[in-house]
This record gives C-alpha cells, sequence and structure tokens, in this order.
C-alpha cells in the first residue's frame, strides 16, 4: 500500500522537477516565442514525474540527493514531454487529448509541434552536458551515453515503431513485451540507471535495480492498459478506448483482462524479491510499485 | 580559387566521415529493420560534409587530427540529416526530392520518417558521449552543451520555425538574417567551435573563427538561393523554384541577384579578414568559403 509519507516523497520530486523545468526551458518570448510556449505547453504542468522519483529513490538508495536526481529527472521529462508531443501526431496516433488538453498540435498546428519536439530533445542532452548540477564530468557522460541509448533507435523511438506495425496485428505476448520493454521500458530503466551512476553504485546493486525496473516498466504498461479501457474512476485525459478502436495489440488484448491483473500481481512479488540486496531500505521502491499498478490515471 | 589538393582535402574528410558514420549508424536489421533503414538512408551517402570539413580544418589549425575530428563531424551530420528528414515532412517544406532522391517520408512513409529524425538526434549526442575518440570527458561536455544549444529552439529549430513563418510574409533583409543565422548558421558555427574545443583553442583565435563561420554561414545560405533560383549547371537535387513558388522571403528575394551575389563578395572579403590571426596558416578555410560561394549543387 502507498503511504501519506510516500504520497507527500512523490509530490515533493514532481514540485522539484516542476521547478527545474521551468527554470530550463526557454521563456515564451523572442521570435520564436511561439516554439518556446509549445515547448512548455509539451512539459510544464503535466503527468507525476514518475521517471524523475525513480532517479530520485534509486540515488538515494547510495545516500545522493538535490540537485543531481532533480537536473536528470527533469532532462527524462523533457525526452518523455518530446514523445508524448510526436506520439499523438497526424502521421502517428492521431490524438486529439493529452492529460485532458488538446495535443501539442492541436494547440499549436503540426509543424509548430514537431518542431517543438524537435527542440526538447536536444535541450534533455544539453542540460546533462552542463557542469552546474553536482555530477562531474565522467558521470555527465555516461547519463548522456545512456539516454542517448534508452531514446533512440534501440529503445524509445524502435518501440514506437514497432507500436505502430502493432496496429491491426495478431502479436504474442512475446512481441508486446518485447515491443514495450523499448516503447516505455527503456526510459524507464534509464532513470533507475541514471540513480545509480549519481550514486556510484556497486555492480550488483546496479543490476538488482535495473532487474527491478525492468518489472515496473512492463506492469506500468499493463495497468496503462487496463486504464486505456476505462472504467469506475479513471482519468487518463486520453482518448479511451483507442487502443481497440484501432485494433492495436496490447497486454489486456492478448491476456484478458483477469490474467493481466494476475500479471501485475506476479512482477509485483518478483520486482520487490529484486530488492532483497537492499535489506529493507528501499521500501520506497516498492511503494512506487503500488503505487504504478493501482494509480487510476 | 579552390585548388586540386583542397579538393582531395574535401574529399578525403568526406570518406572518412562516411565510414564513421556507416560504423555508428545501426544496421538494417532486427525487429526495427526499417527504422534503422530510413536512419541511414537520411544520413549516409549524400551530401558534401562541409560541416566536418570545418571541424577538420578548425582542429587542424590547433594540430588535432584524426579520430576526434571524424567523430564530432559525424555527430553534426547526424543532427544536419535528421533536420532534413523532418523539415521535408507534409506538414513543413512538404519536398518530395532531396539529394536527387525521393525524400525520407516519400520513400519510407511518414512515421517511419519522423521517428528516423527523432532516433538519429539522441545518437548524435550519444557518439560524442562516449569515451572512444580521444576526447576527455571535459571536452565531451562541452562538445555536447554546444551542440545541444546548435540544434535547440536558440539555433536550428529556432530558425526553422522563423522560416515556416516566413512564407508569404514581407520580410526585411535583417529578419532573413536573423532567420538564417539561426536556421543554417547555427550548425556551421557549432562545427568551427567544436575544432576549437578539439584544438584548446586560445580564446582569440576561437572568436575570429566564430567570425569567419557567422560570415560563412551568411554566404552559404545565399549561395542556396541562388541554386534554388536554378539556372545552368545547377543540380541540387532539390525541387527547384519551390522557395519562389511558396513565396517565402530568401536573400535573393529581397536583394536580387545582382546585389546578393555582390554580397558574396564582401562577405568573402570581410571572412577572409578574420583569418589575419592565423598569419596564412589558414588557407584552407579562405578555400573553403569560396568553394562554399560557388558550388554548384
Amino acid at each position: 500500500m502507498t503511504t501519506p509519507a510516500f504520497a507527500e516523497a512523490i509530490a515533493a520530486v514532481a514540485a522539484a522537477v516542476e521547478a527545474e523545468l521551468e527554470a530550463l526551458l526557454p521563456h515564451a518570448e523572442g521570435p520564436q516565442a511561439k516554439l518556446h510556449e509549445a515547448m512548455r505547453y509539451a512539459v510544464l504542468g503535466g503527468g507525476k514525474r514518475l521517471r524523475p522519483f525513480l532517479v530520485a529513490a534509486a540515488a538515494e538508495l547510495f545516500g545522493v540527493r538535490g540537485a543531481a536526481p532533480t537536473r536528470v529527472g527533469a532532462a527524462i521529462e523533457l525526452i518523455h514531454g518530446y514523445s508524448l508531443v510526436h506520439d499523438d501526431l497526424p502521421a502517428m496516433d492521431d490524438a486529439a487529448l493529452r492529460r485532458g488538453r488538446p495535443s501539442c498540435h492541436r494547440a499549436f498546428g503540426e509543424a509548430t509541434a514537431i518542431l517543438a519536439g524537435d527542440a526538447l530533445q536536444p535541450l534533455a542532452f544539453e542540460v546533462l552536458a552542463r557542469s552546474d548540477y553536482g555530477a562531474d564530468s565522467e558521470q555527465r557522460s555516461a547519463l548522456i551515453a545512456g539516454l542517448g541509448v534508452a531514446a533512440g533507435s534501440l529503445g524509445m523511438c524502435g518501440g514506437q515503431l514497432l507500436d505502430l506495425m502493432a496496429e491491426k496485428q495478431d502479436w504474442s505476448l512475446a512481441d508486446i513485451s518485447a515491443m514495450q520493454r523499448l516503447k516505455t521500458g527503456a526510459l524507464i530503466r534509464y532513470a533507475c540507471e541514471a540513480g545509480t551512476i549519481l550514486g556510484r553504485a556497486p555492480a550488483d546493486a546496479a543490476a538488482a535495480l535495473g532487474a527491478y525496473a525492468e518489472d515496473l516498466g512492463l506492469a506500468f504498461q499493463i495497468q496503462d492498459d487496463l486504464l486505456d479501457r476505462g472504467g469506475e474512476g479513471v482519468a487518463t485525459g486520453k482518448d479511451a478506448g483507442r487502443d481497440d478502436q484501432v485494433g492495436k495489440a496490447t497486454f489486456v488484448g492478448v491476456l484478458g483482462e483477469a490474467r493481466a491483473r494476475q500479471m501485475l500481481v506476479e512482477l509485483r512479488a518478483a520486482a520487490v524479491g529484486r530488492l532483497d540486496i537492499f535489506a529493507g531500505r528501499a521500501t520506497v521502491l516498492s511503494q512506487l510499485f503500488d503505487f504504478v499498478i493501482s494509480r487510476k490515471s
């Protein structure tokens, strides 16, 4: 179960990351004000900041807090935000709504939305390269290389291509898992990895956290698929039932709801088991797992 | 005038960068083979590799040759290649041809073209973050931060937004210069800056090269506009006369051909003057200027 203390902790990280993003994003002024406005629209005021929380929780296991995990969390949100803008484009998922508001291209036009995504990406790498947040230059290189792989064709972009191919195809559970490992899993795993880079984690602890993040990423997507089906109290801010309408292959489509919920239970047990190595010091990560699989949006 | 030795030098850099890109780009295999194929199509076998030559020529002024300028040149070409793919999209310039072949979205479809661009970008930053090309971690951070700014909303992406706004507007020479300084100028200036980072250039030499690159970038664009008008021996591999058709504001449109050509002469004189500080050791950069303003494609 998630506790009031956990709810406070996740709200604190979200607030710190929001303030950091506010400071890192260009103001909506100058000749390209419209582009800056679209970038801010895509990133600010939205989402639960789960990935930054994962960075912070992983880094804290090794005694690292403050500016460094906040910066890395913000960089991940810049990438995550750009990916949502491009995923929503007419040529991709053609989504009208995102977080209960018009999608970026509906609000700003298609060309500006493409460019806003294009401009968020280099900003993410630039803010990791700066020397002003307490990571040394070797750590910064490792953080950038890791984010580059996670966001690229062997990570998130590769997963999005496979997801587009999944429409109207008859995929197996293994196919969907492989796609989701890239599409949503890569950035979630990177968030954990970034925490271990900041914390200079020993190899066995980093491996345990990597395995935990792998399970968390799959559970996140299964819960997403369950929420897409709609139901009591669900408020995703997206077009509900869209995956079904376009015949997209999803975990719930292949497994059915009951088996999908059972898989969440199994993934939770496995993920919590990965944390044994931390001898009770990582309860916040098991609470995060519960939070992810019980969320309503 | 450009000499046979200069032609050989530019061909040598192009060949080295082509081989580097071949090695850095993912092979067209695996479940996301189509994405990898589109990334390779966008980047390999095309272009004169002017920006990598600029990196190499600037670095060589400070005695640095080999793997490091080649890697940085390749990273710039990954960014340049992605930008062409996205600029050609239906929602942007809607171009059917690029380098004499179908544009990426015509060859692979719009969704794959968007994703190919999206995946080229993180690859550029990742390959700069790696420790395998002879730049130390401080240099790598500086290279990445600089590329992030040049490719972002205060650089190339900002310029592309202004360029889209320029259609059917009545812009002044100052407006067009400001737009082109971002759209094409930012990456050209970065190429010079990267050479000075690799060469650990003194501040006065770096400033002189920055001013040279500023002039070169404007001259590059004026020649581009002249070539877009078509004429004898012109072979851009793009849809000729398109800027005029869509009423886009260009240097040639505002100045007329004669004054545009005069401006090239003036920019050349200014740029070559910037190189005085190198006391005759930078003739390759004045030859590069001549190459840029006399090119037919």
